[in-house]
């Protein structure tokens, strides 16, 4: 019997979030599995590393008698964690999610769900990342079955060094999935939508950060796009280096000479 | 007579480190500047967002009146309420810096410094970050000396749209500078280095998750072996739209088809 792969479970909504445990029922049958997810929720936490206080790292049991690991951090800090402390035998791959609202369009830097992906990809590790576009009602059911067929593909056709799959699911408006379709990232993102408050004993301005979405315009192949119609959409997303080359190219000789 | 660029600073090791006092002086006679900066470090931060706390925004002084803000959050929350709540008019540039240690190589999407600029390119707004990779002797100094001019080649000079510019200057064995390098990013990086330790009073066991240097082998035209030359190392790394467009052409038909 062929060995089953070996897989990192993470996310950013946090251990107790009902995303990992539909990640991981998918996952089960197919996959030997090891869950480290943070503690508490790290929702927009980026690739941040917690550098300045030390972690706990907790030993939790879900129904049925699976251990699981909690850490006292971020998705980044799971993985470093998970990779060099928790497996015995290095992950196959590193799944991340399902997380509750979108990660599409250029919201992939700032999301911890994508991170955890990411942190994989720098150990060369492949990763696929999933979100349920619909932040209100997250249907995990319907991601859930779509998951094993995905990571198998990506399993059996791994994925260019340095690059993760981005994959959201599209809002519950859509009954049925028309089907997935791998495309580019799109324009779309969220951004700061400030509200000032007063402290209701000391009086002092405060603010809540806020969110709101900016639309673009998109192309008509883009993550974005594609979730408006209804179709589970794939993004495989470069972060491994980034220099853009064009720009270098174009600008070497004169910089240097302006410089130097 | 020419009217001054509007700069935006902000850096990671918070509004009291000496590297952005420095940073402040070699643009200061070139620019309207704008400083907001966290009031704690936030190395490490990554494209971390402050979105499960309410964020305060300080009004500081430093010397010779010069009124500069702090926030309670990292460097792209700095950002955020930097360009919606603080400025009157648009920076035409995010300088963020001088960073106390490397960010070359891979290290730029953990950096909380490259982060804040990393937060105006997705504005539209262009970006320089600056570190001395030396941490136990970073020379601020001799970077404030070659501040001006780059920042003056890039305004004279726009990067391309998703693009930022990431300098970093030698360490100080090499006395002096042998001048800059446009160049690509190199694969060195900070990785954990765990450290289990038990709690002095509950008797539980933590970990300081620690770093430490991978070195690679790198390209002899890349930041990282330009720096261990003695010269100042400019990368231009884009962070818009990273689909791995080889990778979508080579597998989307394979893909779908697999999938639908």
């Amino acid at each position: 019997m062929k060995k089953k792969p070996h897989i990192l479970i993470t996310n950013d909504d946090g251990i107790l979030a009902p995303g990992i445990k539909h990640l991981w029922s998918a996952l089960r049958e197919i996959a030997e599995i090891t869950v480290v997810a943070p503690l508490l929720e790290q929702s927009a936490a980026g690739l941040s590393i917690t550098i300045r206080s030390p972690l706990r790292l907790e030993s939790l049991d879900w129904p049925e008698g699976i251990k699981v690991w909690g850490v006292s951090g971020t998705p980044t800090d799971c993985v470093k964690l998970g990779l060099s402390v928790v497996v015995e035998t290095r992950p196959d791959l590193i799944v991340s999610g399902i997380n509750r609202g979108t990660n599409a369009g250029r919201n992939v830097l700032y999301s911890g769900t994508v991170a955890g992906v990411i942190e994989g990809v720098m150990n060369d590790i492949p990763g696929i990342a999933f979100s349920c576009s619909d932040f209100t009602h997250p249907d995990y059911q319907t991601a859930e079955k779509h998951i094993p067929k995905i990571v198998e593909y990506v399993l059996a056709h791994p994925l260019s060094k340095g690059t993760l799959l981005n994959v959201n699911f599209p809002s519950k408006d859509h009954t049925t999935i028309k089907g997935l379709k791998l495309t580019r990232q799109g324009k779309e993102r969220w951004i700061e939508n400030p509200d000032k408050r007063l402290h209701p004993m000391e009086g002092h301005t405060y603010y809540w950060l806020g969110a709101k979405i900016v639309e673009c315009d998109e192309h008509e192949d883009s993550d974005i796009s594609w979730l408006k119609k209804g179709y589970i959409a794939a993004v495989p997303v470069h972060v491994g280096e980034l220099t853009d080359h064009l720009h270098l190219r174009e600008r070497k000789i004169h910089f240097e000479q302006f410089m130097n």
